[in-house]
């Protein structure tokens, strides 16, 4: 940690400020410069917050060297982590998962219609929510536990993975039992209690970004979970709230770089809930890949226009056949396995 | 709700999408423009999800013309909601209300010097927090349970009306029994479950704006709480995530005169956590009365340099207390009452 | 377009509405719903401004239904504009075009090295900018005149195509004299009298968007450059400021889709100056081929650390070369030529 | 200058890293901590660019200390600049500088007639646009040459201060002899050569924020100003570009406070820009005094529904008359004089 004084700082604040960092059991270096003084922190910076140094009115700006997080961080841990979803399914390896199915699971019927469907075209992990979380109370809000019993038996009967989200503390365990995977979606990437309780469960969790965290809240978010003991965290961008009107968010595509570069996590992107609408999808998805994202999170339902929720960014059958078969050359083209 | 139909839209489209207004128990009306085709949708909007026309191919774009919370809007409730907190104190008339306290308990001799010293100055209203969201797992995570038997113990022997944050949905009913009014914090404005929680207590709840949430989304917020039965919510600005790095958050004080004309809901301003500083918090928090907030949310702490959170955003009492006599002229001046 | 006027409105509002709708040549359509009053405006929208509405107090929104900007507007103009660099380039069919080169001119040295080692890859466009826009005015303002001179003995004697920025009204003409193609900046996307000045010249013109300027903000500065006679407008998307702090700008890959449909402009991607560090350019620029782009703008550098701007972000030859080839790959999985 | 070396780095990057520093007439001194290496740069930082570090792979990040604008630093030059309007009005003292007027120069009897009334009111500085920067081609540009002129007779026959907006470099010099003071908008806030040519000027400049400018930025963009021998520089916060869909730009008054610390510039509020409409400017302006503005800037015009410009956020004069009232209330509460 480095902390830049203010203009004319004396010996008194140097003391003061060389004694706080002792007590924390770390070394202070003092160098002082012609225009500016400045204290170097020597040792573990986790063990003292840096808020400490910005509340003295001597102190001009704290800036961390260290990275914060430790778990999710590369320059710790260099290896690619690689998370089993079980049934023969690894993400964050050479191969692209596609995971894909409906925003809600609406009823057994829809529910099997569209795993079968997938099914037969490749897919082996999909996704459907129980727990629904709506910008307005008035809106479909999920079926809860009957949706848990359905994916349960849609897993067992098909074959297939199967991951679902959760939104409160108090479904965490009962959700674990009836799927493979659980889901953190982007109102919950900062609900702190939510993800210790998803920490504390044997199963991998896909987090997504929120809005407008930053990606050092993000990994923060997923060391949250590992330090529960759950290192099976995959890490999903789904875009981020920006100014622009025309998308209902924008996909950070050039996040999945970055995080390949500060963390170990396998990252996916949901291209859906950013562009909000069908049409970009295909386009986003192939981007996806091609940066380097280690799967997709896609929206398909069997008759959109009637589904429960997102009507407007769930893929149609065919659509989704298409492009699936499109994604494949560009996953060539860039060294990947995929479908 | 107005949808405006792709060029060159077809009687079969139109019939398609009359058929859906009509079956939703709505009527459409149709206009054929020369250059577009626009459908009006008449009836109460609410019954029908405009991303189910949004979801069609010939669909260009959907605008909704009424305001789609109710419970929340100034347009249905004309009249300004003033929450009574007890003990003599009401929010959303013309006294504005100031809250001051620490950011998190963190004993009760803290607690009681610190109410002490508020309550001399002819402050009545304590802010301190049991459960305490943190971006880091490593960070001090609030006393828990434990500081809500402090916070009771408070208000009981001060005579204090005293607040705390509520994060987990597991919480909510004993918080509730032991503090005067709950907040909902910045991470959690759409943590659904927990405001549906909040919504069942008969308690006023303080629900911060997230981030990056809009106004509608905000005021989504206050209506999932008010749709469970509980009226008493009590807006607070704390600002929104923007690109300039010098504040921690910028302060919307033009969200004010927004709000006081779309709800009826009283609106106060919590200036600390937007500065992530002391500097610029006396600006502010004269800016907030000027622009019309109904009340403020200060962190006050007696040694801000050995706080457990927050250090470098809590004001010292002498800081405070000048503060405080300096609000009041400012308060005179836009005819309110404070302090 | 559709005004919605506020509750209880009445008879002598709405004819004075009609009013000015009338003056302006074209026809108001009133509909009394019961709980809003809407008026359709019925003709070509662009003659009214809509503020005049939106200044009326018993207004409560107006929404324009018709694309304003008409030239750049692929619903007036469906086929892609294809823009002949010359020598054989085009851009906006189906081949990808790269256009690549140092940051500024430096030397006739470095831009001879620079260029025939760019030939020899296979690159026939070359950028590089004689003027700078720099943050700091104590930085390196770019050579100036003298660099046009270089420029323009570079594509004659190497015939490629060269590119290079205009910043001041008073220069274009002078560097249109010297170079195949004008390139507006991020800073300058709505420097209106820059854009007529531009518009008055007959060569191609990359405008990039504003670092938070809208889509619609950006297709309405093409449509300044086209109203002036200039049809040869080449967009390129070279990020958007949030408030990620790990990247300059965050590059809005989903803004490529989004503009094929809503313009018949081809369009390019500058991964550099979004990513501002080498390292995720080569992902990006896989990205940008996967998602659409007509192009690409990449800044090389023989020499970057020694480089008088940018040195983070010019790839080096060997980097350039890897990537050259790699992106071959990508553009035949989506169906397109390259290199 | 910080400079954090990756993790891992040996002799030879230090000593490579040493010779750049000694090259610029700079000193190095390096740190081995246990975790990173650490080489801090001693002297004038300006001296060499921290993108030349920050280009080497073996460089993880590097951190300025210095203030990087030098004219416009309070660090460097800590008293108040204030700057003579003439006529006895000077802003960046005590006192509090109304500027209003309409947004455009329309014709000589709107102008008089504008004047005059806001003359009576006591209002000694005049606003008002010959050229205006307008999103579309096809809105009003401004009057131009032609507007010039009458603001001269303006100033000279009602004895009042009048200020213009300047766009394009080819137009400073005639705009200069024709008004008291320039404006630079926020389109134009990075339009260097613009700032470059009112530099040249000896009229006190007002200098907009751009829409997401950072502060920094913006105090580079005052410095460009600056360096070419003109210190009458006025800042002027009009807004910031946020993801609110309710305003049309984000009044940033945090902006003020930050400011007042970082420079010892005036500074001015814009309110109406960033409101968009009439109805929250009053809250705003009394916010902007309460917050340490220096001057407020309001669009005032005797018939707004007909301007040919910003018809919706322009006061109309008892609507000004009695906030003008008002806001001497609220500069008194916070010590200041107005009006």
């Amino acid at each position: 940690m480095i902390i830049v004084m203010e203009k004319g700082v004396g010996q008194k604040e140097l003391d003061h400020i060389s004694e706080i960092i002792k007590k924390a059991g770390l070394k202070a270096h003092i160098s002082i410069g012609e225009s500016k003084t400045i204290v170097g922190v020597i040792g573990d910076e986790s063990k003292i917050d840096k808020e400490i140094f910005e509340s003295l009115d001597y102190v001009e700006s704290v800036m961390p060297i260290q990275k914060p997080y430790r778990r999710a961080s590369r320059e710790i841990h260099p290896d690619n982590t690689v998370v089993d979803l079980g049934k023969g399914v690894k993400i964050g390896g050479n191969e692209v998962v596609m995971i894909a199915g409906p925003c809600s699971v609406e009823s057994e019927e829809q529910m099997f219609t569209i795993a079968n469907t997938l099914k037969k075209m490749g897919v082996r992990v999909m996704r459907a929510s129980a727990y629904k979380p709506r910008t307005s109370p008035y809106a479909f809000q999920g079926m809860g536990p009957k949706a848990l019993k359905i994916l349960d038996k849609v897993r067992k009967e098909t074959g297939m993975i199967v991951e679902t989200e959760v939104m409160d503390t108090r479904n965490v365990e009962e959700a674990a039992r009836h799927v493979d995977m659980l889901r953190v979606g982007a109102r919950n990437t900062q609900n702190f209690d939510l993800l210790k309780e998803v920490g504390k469960v044997d199963k991998p969790v896909i987090l997504k970004n929120g809005i407008s965290t930053t990606i050092e809240e993000w990994l923060f978010a997923a060391e949250y979970i590992m330090n529960e003991g759950n290192n099976k965290v995959i890490l999903c961008e789904r875009g981020i709230r920006t100014s622009e009107p025309f998308t209902r968010n924008t996909l950070d595509l050039s996040a999945i770089p970055i995080l390949k570069e500060l963390t170990h996590l396998p990252i996916i992107v949901d291209p859906c809930h950013a562009a909000g609408k069908r049409g970009p999808i295909p386009a986003l998805s192939k981007a996806a890949i091609a940066v380097g994202a280690d799967g997709l999170l896609i929206e398909v339902h069997t008759d959109p226009e009637n589904a429960l929720s997102d009507n407007a960014q769930q893929l149609k059958p065919a659509e989704f056949e298409k492009l699936y078969k499109e994604l494949k050359g560009v996953a060539q083209a860039v060294g990947r396995k995929f479908g």
